[in-house]
């Protein structure tokens, strides 16, 4: 890697999209920051993976941020409300939608770039498969690009920052694709909502059901190990 | 309190700005969520009287929010940096500036709101003795409504968040003067960079001369203990 390279930080959940994100800051050449905020999710085992993926794709550094969201409440991924099961999400916006999730971690995102010096973020929202998430739309990554260049020194000393967000019009399909051009193994990702106590991918649950017809419509085999076969898998 | 008052989130950080900021909420008739982020300064005296002010404010909540933001360094008031004394900012973007810290702070108070069904949040941000940093700007505070409208399940589904910053445009002997006016007790509030080990207000800081100036100005006796006397106090 040159080491005279730009930074960028890449937010890293763990899951499928946020890897492939952060794998094309690094092919785009950018030396990698990576930063996975802990928010007291369900699932640690999402946090495992984040620094499998971190280490894989050469990050520099490597922040867990701490940040325990359930002090607000709200989701069900942070609160006791249950994960729907077999993909029902009843339309409209999901209940797994974390209140203002994605600002609060652009924003974290933001204020360790410009401790940083870099000016380039990679977040992985797509706007297909999250179409009920607000913070997963193009008008919400143009507004805090727009917000960057006026919260923060180096914006209004003419700085400009970038919210690079490079998944944003594909389907999962296409992600898995880009994970095999880009030559990363898919299975060091997570993506489960609720997995087994023995750490497997539960099969049923909605992310569950997108990861696997993901695999199955790009005609790649699917490494994931479910202790359920989702529907719509090959 | 009318039990049936709408919520709002204020950001109350132990400092006077944030104080007269959030009884203005509650002035205007708000049922107030008070949130002080821990971010690791080195102040811990500030996390003290913010949960002083909560109290005396009648806060129905009152969430203390560890976020180590030293994982990212940049900032005299996070990292091992020196606070400039007797006021010595010399001009442009403050040695004391910490990296995006109000959008983070904002973030979080719109993730708490729309989790408690709160439209409103206040910030004790103004414009004039904070001319260098650029999140307590007017075009900031804009910018960052702007986001909350498309960031949020309640701003897509019709709702408006509004962002009070009711200081904005008020130096610190207005604020003096407000306090006063809404009955507070300043001395229960922080504004000093270094304190001493005894607990006191350094007097020497940018903020301590701030703070004392301000109470001159204001013509209201200054209840604040200081290590040393700052210039320009009476």
């Amino acid at each position: 890697m040159n080491p005279t390279a730009p930074f960028a930080v890449a937010l890293v959940s763990g899951g499928l999209d946020s890897m492939v994100a952060a794998a094309s800051a690094r092919e785009a050449g950018y030396r990698l920051l990576a930063l996975t905020v802990d928010y007291g999710q369900r699932h640690r085992v999402e946090i495992e993976a984040a620094r499998r993926i971190a280490a894989i794709l050469g990050a520099e550094r490597h922040v867990v941020l701490p940040l325990d969201l359930r002090a607000f409440g709200g989701s069900a991924l942070t609160a006791d409300i249950d994960v729907p099961r077999d993909g029902a999400s009843g339309g409209g916006i999901p209940v797994t939608y974390v209140p203002a999730r994605n600002t609060i971690f652009l924003s974290l995102a933001l204020g360790w770039a410009e401790a940083a010096g870099a000016r380039d973020l990679f977040i992985g929202v797509n706007a297909l498969d999250y179409s009920g998430y607000p913070d997963c739309r193009p008008d919400f990554v143009a507004a805090f690009e727009n917000l960057a260049a006026l919260a923060t020194k180096a914006g209004v000393e003419g700085g400009r920052f970038t919210i690079h967000a490079p998944l944003l019009h594909l389907g999962k399909a296409d992600i898995v694709r880009e994970a095999a051009r880009l030559g990363l193994d898919a299975g060091m990702s997570w993506s489960c909502y609720d997995p087994t106590p023995d750490g497997l991918h539960c099969g049923r649950c909605e992310s569950c059901g997108l990861r696997a017809r993901g695999f199955a419509d790009a005609g790649i085999a699917d490494p994931t190990d479910y202790a359920v076969r989702p529907e719509g898998a090959r």
